[in-house]
């Protein structure tokens, strides 16, 4: 480890990178459109702000700015073997966004714009391994959603490539392996979001140091409360549910949200406001752009409730509707709480206990970043919090308790886990 | 099955139905709004039928008037044992845009508007089985698309229960084994849409008589030309690939399509027309009510092609965009062509035979009817062709073999096998 610290350290070091906020004057190409009030870019592509409005049972009851992203980039890993022990190329990449500028990333983080290269910058390293006729063998491919809080039905393609050949490894990537990752995984701000995503699609391997239940519930066959067939019951029952609708508007017809020359925010002060930046980087694709970013005001929570039920440890998963979701209802963390939301929030009455106490036995514990490139300091504070006996094993219609394996098999597939759920789920490797 | 058609033929005689074609101006309280033109309910629920606007990387390139029905319906069949044997509560129910007025149909098919008496009718029957604490056993419950080409977004809950208490059967229902389901869906326009779609997700026996290469299409761990994983993969492939947006516009502002008081035509006179239907019926509901109907032009074709590859039987899919789905890509049959498109319009080189000089052994061929309560007799030739080794084992890109067991897998899980797929998945059971 304190080679990788090194390396760390030095490319630290290394990159240049001054992010300054200007007025959206100062945005370049990026400008409001005159009749809807969307920003975007004078190309048409990357993405734009506009406007979201939430019906609820047909009335309205929220609108807000959302970013909108359509096309879908991809998110890689690619991994290989060295001495039988599985290695992740790893990149020191810089995000504008980035309380601390540098953080550690997948093989490859490319928008479609980006690795179509819309900005005539260099191309994206590494990319061969995963378009086209690919060199390696293709372990995860699957799309996956992004906050639907802050973006309209974003996904991106995860990705996971294992190959044999030697590849020339550039001075900003590192192999670093996945007992390594499991340890890097506990410091705060430092494995990105786009990171944590696709590791939490990767099949997992077993955690060598457990107690027991931890180990059974990363295992087929174990008893688990609820069949995979009760659980595609409960998260479809939960999307019937659901009466909301959420459509784009133009970003000027928002209620309660104010635009001056530096930032668009809400009247309140509560969720967010989306400013410009003018970034100065000097190993990034193109060496100094402006873009807008959504900033929020302060940090989110997201917690993961375990317990044991006969001798498995469970999960706590929360069917619930994000507005910027494609189908609204994802599977979400137990408690989950936007910037700008208080754990003296949490309605649920037997979770305020918990949310407000302190109790229950922390086994995970971190701050941990949210998207770099879109959003402005982000910040989550990921927590799995194991419970007794003591705690209701039965739970309102909204949760549903699941094993770390029924939770895995799920991440085949997309639009079930959230973002949220996701990260969480890559915790769980570096759980006490 | 001569009880069965005596069953039939009595219902027939027992059910009055009349539906007459009216002018827009006559459907009561079905209007054009002033503004947008689309034409609604004044009670604001049921379904709308708006106007969709489809880009291809962001250049109109298609418009055309669609069906919008935000609700979840539910589609269910209550299934139970006699003797050993599994058997389905069937319906005999009117639709009024069913070409032969009474086809055989799930134990439910309600629209929430349905359900909750938005038209102040009777109550659904045997409804209690699929909602709230239920009587008995869940074995399907999935949210599967419908119609992409008509539908905007259009989901229904597909559900089938196991039950073991007896259940009083009502006149128009009756008890009806797999094995006669598997020869009554040979018949043409008489299983209809929403009873092939719940069937289909149901998990499959095994065929009794066949040569081996279906049977063992069924099997887990027999050999397939693709893994699962590959599977997910090109189909993540193919969802990136397309570049298509498909959004809700005014009725008023689509291109090339005309309004007169009869009907909402294309001015090709090639796609399908809106009107406006009076329907009169003796054991609905509601006795009397008028909707619009979405009246294609001619008759649909959904080919399957088979072929044995190692001495498995492989079915040939389509990743294929359609305007109205959620997520544009679904799984397609070989073949598909809406009604006013011509088997002479296949494109593909290596389908394009088979498609006009009837090569091919035919294992299913029957005309099957598409959903009557929306659509004016819209049918759809169903076929399942079986090749030998003559024809290609590798396909474009877009197309991809699987077995039967790897398509049932699928069927757990929405937005995969789209709705004519699915029929021709219910088809499979009945192949010669």
């Amino acid at each position: 480890m304190n080679d990788f610290w090194e390396w760390w350290a030095e490319r630290g070091r290394a990159n240049r990178f001054v992010v300054t906020q200007v007025p959206f004057g100062e945005l370049g190409e990026w400008s409001f459109h005159p009749e809807t009030g969307n920003l975007g870019h004078a190309s048409g592509r990357f993405f734009t702000v506009e406007g979201l409005q939430v019906r609820d049972a047909g009335v309205p009851v929220w609108s807000q700015p959302i970013i909108n992203q359509p096309e879908i980039g991809i998110l890689g890993i690619v991994v290989k073997e060295f001495d039988g022990v599985l290695h992740c190329l790893m990149q020191a990449k810089m995000e504008p966004g980035n309380v601390n500028t540098l953080q550690l990333s997948p093989t490859v983080q490319a928008t479609r714009s980006n690795y179509t290269q819309v900005h005539k910058g260099a191309t994206t390293r590494y990319l061969e391994h995963f378009t086209g006729p690919r060199r390696g063998q293709v372990v995860v491919d699957v799309l996956q959603s992004e906050q639907g809080a802050w973006f309209w039905r974003k996904r991106n393609r995860n990705m996971v490539v294992l190959v044999t050949d030697d590849i020339p490894v550039h001075e900003d990537f590192r192999w670093v392996s996945l007992s390594a990752l499991r340890a890097l995984m506990k410091v705060d701000n430092l494995v990105n979001m786009d990171a944590r995503t696709v590791l939490s699609c990767m099949p997992f391997e077993l955690p060598e140091e457990d107690d027991g239940a931890l180990a059974r519930s990363y295992q087929y066959q174990q008893r688990s409360l609820h069949t995979s067939g009760e659980i595609l019951s409960w998260f479809t029952e939960a999307k019937t549910r659901c009466d909301w609708t959420a459509t784009l508007i133009p970003l000027s017809r928002v209620d309660r949200w104010t635009r001056d020359d530096h930032e668009i925010a809400d009247d309140e002060g509560r969720h967010f406001r989306i400013i410009g930046v003018h970034v100065e980087a000097g190993t990034r694709e193109v060496k100094r752009w402006r873009q807008p970013l959504l900033a929020p005001r302060g940090q989110g929570q997201a917690w993961f409730v375990a317990r044991p039920i006969e001798g498995v440890l469970h999960f706590l998963v929360r069917a619930r509707p994000e507005f910027g979701l494609m189908d609204l209802v994802e599977m979400a963390p137990t408690i989950h709480l936007l910037p700008g939301e208080d754990l003296a929030d949490v309605r649920e009455p037997f979770l305020k206990e918990l949310a407000t106490s302190g109790s229950g036995r922390v086994r995970y514990d971190a701050v941990l970043s949210e998207e770099g490139g879109r959003f402005h300091h982000a910040m989550t504070r990921y927590r799995i919090v194991e419970v007794d006996g003591s705690f209701p094993a039965e739970v309102p219609e909204d949760f549903c308790w699941m094993t770390v394996r029924q939770l895995t098999d799920l991440l085949r597939h997309g639009h079930y886990l959230n973002i949220e759920t996701r990260s969480l789920l890559a915790c769980i490797q570096s759980m006490l």
